[in-house]
């Protein structure tokens, strides 16, 4: 009888606020008991990057786009007001203040809730991500899979 | 029998063209008499602002903010086009000419159809934004009250 | 007694990137059956640009816009690492290694799938942007027959 509420986010953006905002209406959805999915495409990726540098093998282009986009969260920037990096860390000074949680602990957080986050893979291709790269336990897949989750969501956001 | 339908907006962003968008939107869903929310979040809650200095007691970061943030939705910046302001002044100045109204205009018209305002009291910590430096009659309200309204909205976007 | 899915998306961005992220999701939909409609607003009208100067009287500032603005889905710059233009041919030689289509092949496909392509009256005028600059076979509408879609979609999307 109880319909489960359903969500979708794609997240497309590599901003660290416009992400904060997917994952804290994710494990707010979530915490409503909600069926979560993220579908992480192009800039968005970024966010399941993992911070350290892995070694695997790429060409020219997926080196330079590899070395150019942030690595993991906690390195994005600023939708606005980034000035050069010092945005971020004002940012970062308030939440601490305030106990916000930081996009690193919110992605955890989603993990554990078990949002289904999902990498892009048409995506990890053109920028030459590799599954060794992003963080372990998400699912990978395309645009069909996203669209037969949202056909049946309740929310589905473009972020 | 007849269903009323129902929209939710969450405006993230703080550009003027991108809050026009969702407050054509919703002024066209009230005039179709749909229940109307948006919830402003971050950069969105600049839309909120009065356009005069209110003396509030702050904190430093939230007097840096307060500074480097518009006032009020006539201060906003385009998206694209800004030119360090020249952008904003051409289009109001083709809106006027077209009779298109001015943000500020659609944000009263939206309180007039009984449009539900919200602001994100998580982002207005963040951001050490009072209630007096936000307009009046609004509502006050975080992510829970926003996912309720959205579970049965037809059309929820993210702007 | 199987309900047809709708999708509906407002592409309002004016960037390469996320309008490709628009019409990717709009051909799958499309395949799955889906009736889908995009609506372009104030600088996603750039993607139904043709690609040659057109011959039309404009007033000054329509003649501004025209020229500052991208003519055509080809010339429009990335939302991230645009770099002046390099990241834009970055992303199309990758995008050709990887067998991914080009833009404009996005919106001819769609067009082929009758995905329906509708162009916000109220932008034309504002951006000074004539029938006769547009792609042709779209349509032409406002905010109204966006909601009158939006109000019975399953996906609804703002991008």
């Amino acid at each position: 009888m109880l319909e489960k509420g359903k969500t979708t986010i794609v997240l497309f953006s590599g901003d660290y606020d416009k992400a904060m905002a997917a994952y804290i209406i994710a494990n707010g959805a979530a915490a409503y008991d909600h069926e979560v999915t993220i579908f992480h495409t192009f800039w968005g990726l970024n966010a399941l990057r993992k911070n350290e540098k892995i070694d695997v093998k790429k060409g020219f282009m997926e080196k330079m786009f590899g070395k150019m986009m942030p690595k993991g969260a906690d390195k994005m920037g600023l939708s606005k007001m980034n000035f050069a990096g010092i945005g971020p860390k004002m940012i970062k000074n308030v939440m601490k203040k305030h106990n916000v949680m930081s996009l690193p602990n919110l992605i955890e957080m989603a993990q554990e809730q078990e949002v289904k986050l999902v990498a892009c893979t048409m995506t990890m291709d053109l920028l030459g991500l590799q599954k060794e790269e992003l963080l372990d336990d998400i699912d990978y897949a395309g645009v069909a899979a996203y669209l037969a989750d949202a056909k049946d969501g309740h929310v589905n956001l473009f972020i």
